[in-house]
């Protein structure tokens, strides 16, 4: 790795944590030499990637000039692909959003017709035009699915609810399309980073939890996603739940869409919502069924309340070993069925605060996702961001020679 | 941060992990400046943290130095301080151990008692004379308690079973006592650590079980041990016990030492078993049974031996959670009761394969600890000397000026 491209990386992530910075506030913060302060300045201001941010006072009563990060030096595009639905989003180099569509499009029709849809999206954006003088460049694209990726190759690899995804790369889709950087994650580390960056700084460690139609969940680290070695860490909504009362005897455990047997998801995700709150439902047509069900809770249907309220606690149970086992500093709950009042959410505090270790508990935040349903593209694009101003993704970004 | 301390730990770190190296190696490794690479060589050769290594021939013919990392440039001392019992080494700056005392003693002595005991111990090993000409010197002290600890301050905190230990400052008495760096970390961690480095290069992802009398886990994630947000991570043995049939009506489930019930070390632990091989047995004396519990499992006995695999089952229900929730690489069984047959390791593997996703075991190892009862101090020996050769502290190591 080149030891120029790892300078300035460090001192353009100084400006995007930081805000706007004298030359003084850099070499402070950083150590270096005066000489290659300017130089590493001079660098990131001839790349467009710093702007100038007005004067102020130095304490020697000289004027110093700021220089800030500059967020239009370029576009993101952004595609997080639910299970069922789609949202795309067009953002600044900040992670900021400029504009944004959404579709409903099941994510079992496949690699091809979904990101065609993707594409279309992208389309309808409005694009910035590319070239000298046609606005800022897109500089990257970056997609999310519901299922665990290979994140070095791009890939998804053995999703259970993706049919048809196993092994396309995605990555190479993207790449060979728009010719920029490309980025491909999982839909819920992209949610956990996208509320992690929005969060206060300093908290290290959090822990996502999606209840949309399924369950999933997302695992930030000292400030990192785990992903784990096959990119499969955060696959809560598959492990067996712990029921509140054990079944009547003869009762078998609820058939779960990975094919398995009493799973979380299988009692607690929003397609098994809506197969306890209409009775007599095809299995095929509970997913479908989602929407009519969050509608009914929404209106404030008791018996909904209900079920979402056992729901909860039945998340709160394997919620609680995640805390246990992770300490995080902060559960946030996202995802529509979690997000359709709070009785989901008040389940699972009801739990976790019970059932933690008190000092894993003893300053635990329980919160809803801040970015609502948007957590997801600004997570992603986030993620992006931090990509291309990487040592290894700053030298692309700059002039040769 | 020095920028220049940076770049002599990345110089350094290069020969830590890849052994001996030309400046070739190094200029291509690094992609720092041939004069660069001189002055860096220099000061760690004038540091004594590099020794020459011999000559080979260099592409051109002509002969090329070697260097290496000179592990002999200083000794550590560390202490793993378990429930029961107390292990502590001489270590070279590699983490090898050069000499080792262990002592059975009760961490509910109290911190000064046990403390007192490590002191005993450190004089016993054949510590370096300090100074000049007088061997290498003490670098640094590491100790690790079988609770939570909050790590930058190198304090016990919340210990459910060390008595007396809440907030104790362990760091600040081993610093004020040997004058050197000292590090404080949790017991399954720096296990979970040693095992880590112990294993082959590129496998970023370790969860650590250790089964002694009672149980903890570790976990290594992208190479570096998780914490959590209290430093309370890995708190497996106090999650609710997932039982092969439900209690009969009425039976009260486990009391556990923790004071909650249904805990999974109140089924599968050290102390569980020696309580259920030998029914009748008063609560404070379970503890104190283990020894002859484990004697009796190593002898063969038939019904110790279904205990232990019961017990091997219900920590793999715990195991498979933790499974699908990081992903990681290898699981690594440690500890006194799991290292005693395989019947525990048999009883977790039997589960683990059965409960976790497919794509979480397809390559999943499940394994015991490699270095058995030294992965603690070798762990702790690894972890002080990252501390030491990290930017941070090889500026103290160097000579002034």
């Amino acid at each position: 790795m080149d030891s120029g491209a790892e300078g300035l990386a460090q001192v353009l992530g100084l400006f995007r944590t930081r805000g706007s910075q004298t030359r003084a506030d850099v070499i402070a913060a950083t150590g270096m030499a005066r000489s290659t302060v300017n130089q590493r300045l001079e660098a990131l201001l001839s790349a467009g990637l710093l702007c100038s941010a007005g004067e102020n006072a130095s304490t020697g009563g000289r004027r110093a000039e700021r220089f800030a990060f500059d967020a239009d030096a370029g576009r993101l595009l952004v595609a997080d692909i639910g299970a069922s639905g789609l949202r795309t989003a067009l953002c600044d180099l900040g992670g900021r959003v400029l504009a944004e569509r959404t579709e409903e499009i099941p994510v079992t029709r496949g690699p091809e017709p979904v990101l065609k849809a993707v594409d279309e999206h992208f389309a309808r954006l409005p694009l910035p035009r590319t070239g000298p003088g046609g606005g800022p460049a897109l500089r990257g694209v970056a997609v999310s699915v519901p299922g665990p990726v290979e994140f070095e190759a791009g890939r998804a690899v053995s999703p259970p609810i993706m049919l048809g995804w196993d092994g396309f790369d995605i990555a190479g889709h993207v790449r060979r399309r728009y010719g920029v950087t490309a980025l491909v994650d999982n839909d819920v580390n992209v949610m956990a980073f996208g509320e992690h960056r929005a969060g206060p700084p300093g908290v290290g460690h959090l822990f996502m939890l999606k209840v949309g139609t399924g369950v999933g969940s997302g695992i930030i680290a000292d400030g990192r996603i785990l992903r784990g070695a096959q990119g499969a860490a955060g696959d809560i909504g598959h492990l067996p739940a712990r029921l509140e009362e054990p079944p009547s005897p003869g009762a078998e455990p609820a058939l779960c869409r990975c094919g398995n047997v009493g799973c979380v998801e299988a009692y607690a995700g929003g397609w098994a919502f809506a197969r306890d709150l209409f009775p007599g439902l095809a299995d095929e047509e509970t997913v479908n069924a989602v929407p009519e069900a969050l509608r009914l809770l929404r209106s404030g249907d008791h018996h909904a309340i209900r079920l979402a309220r056992r729901s909860g606690r039945i998340l709160g149970e394997a919620v609680a070993g995640a805390v246990s086992l992770l300490n995080p500093a902060v559960v946030v709950v996202g995802g529509q069925f979690a997000l359709t009042g709070e009785h989901v959410l008040t389940g699972i505090r009801e739990v976790v605060y019970r059932r933690s270790l008190p000092l894993a508990t003893r300053s635990l935040v329980i919160r809803p996702a801040a970015l609502g349903k948007r957590s997801g593209v600004i997570g992603l694009a986030q993620q992006l961001a931090d990509a291309l101003f990487a040592p290894s993704g700053i030298a692309e970004l700059l002039p040769r020679g």
